[in-house]
């Protein structure tokens, strides 16, 4: 008999993890879209109640620590869209792409370091289903002057 | 017997707009690919006529309002990349995924309400089908000094 | 009888070329992921025995050649992941889709001459399976102080 898989809310609750209400979208547009068994996730912010957290640019007005925060909020929002998107966790197969985008002082490039914060996340709650290709970018100023946007791709079971 | 939906071309029509010829590739590089029953598109710049219109940054040199002129055009010649690459809109199932890049002065980050201008048109154009997910970046600069760059990604009927 | 299409690495052969160990991912990510016969790459940058080549920005520290040799250095790292997650190229369909970053000096704006060096590497090795759509954009700065960052997609045989 397999070892049985502990739930992604299971997983939540031993991190101390609470699913935010996943953000609305902020224009014309819908949250998440399936096609061909990908689900595409607008780009998430470092929201929570309809606000932004820990504004700014890492490397200048945030510590790389805060920076770090502001991904685990992002992947928690990213979560959240997947959690909406599909009713819950059980048609999510893996995650399979994130574009991570950094907004950094001008000579800061530990954007990975910030990243792995989201990456981590990833794993602790998913597990093996968290995995993904990656791929970093600093950028001078994101909206809302958000400091961290991560753009997720996961692929799900076909209904 | 269900409501006759209104073609894409008379919607133009009616939104009194005429899509231009597509872009052609600046480089060694296809328009548009079909995968796995998607459609990737090169990103599209404000181009007509094979000039580009609106050049600057949002906030700096550009109005908003330049910059949703500029979106706009964008969006057209995403739509005429779709209807060559399919031969028309029959195929297009509907738009998954549009990541919108605006350049922006340093401290403006209004980027999705400029974003909405392409979005808009999506919608007016292709209805349920112009739906998608969206991720929007401010970014200093574009190529050949564009004020917006648009990156779609659709779902087509597999042939 | 068809023509024998040449393989990879006869055509790798002919150019002069070796493809480099892939490099390792720089956080908690895999380099490579396959999801419903589309295979996604982590961004890959001008890494050669662990070491970024080519630091800096085009039109800055770098001249425009260096940007192209930095992108060809860049899209090998490309096909060494594709050849390490497929256990060759028997199972590549086609490169689907190149997102293009180029670290770039403000106002230098010819990132398309810089990422045709990356397409024509492609186009030169694996001939129409090479051909691809493409997006180019210009950043301020990108991880590591790289001067070129390459996201590709490719379909791939379903096994």
């Amino acid at each position: 008999m397999p070892a049985r898989v502990p739930s992604v809310e299971s997983r939540l609750a031993v991190l101390g993890l609470l699913l935010p209400d996943p953000p609305r979208p902020v224009g014309n547009y819908r949250a998440a879209v399936i096609a061909d068994g990908l689900l595409f996730i607008s780009g998430q912010l470092p929201l929570a109640d309809g606000e932004l957290k820990h504004p700014g640019r890492v490397g200048a007005e945030l510590t790389e620590a805060a920076g770090g925060a502001a991904a685990r909020l992002a992947a928690l929002n990213v979560l959240a869209q997947i959690k909406a998107a599909l009713g819950g966790f059980e048609r999510l197969v893996s995650l399979v792409r994130m574009e991570g985008y950094v907004s950094s002082a001008p000579g800061w490039n530990h954007q990975p370091r910030v990243l792995d914060h989201a990456s981590n996340l990833f794993a602790g709650v998913l597990g093996d289903r968290g995995q993904h290709a990656r791929s970093a970018f600093a950028v001078p100023q994101l909206p809302l002057n958000a400091a961290v946007e991560l753009v997720v791709t996961a692929s799900v079971k076909k209904s």
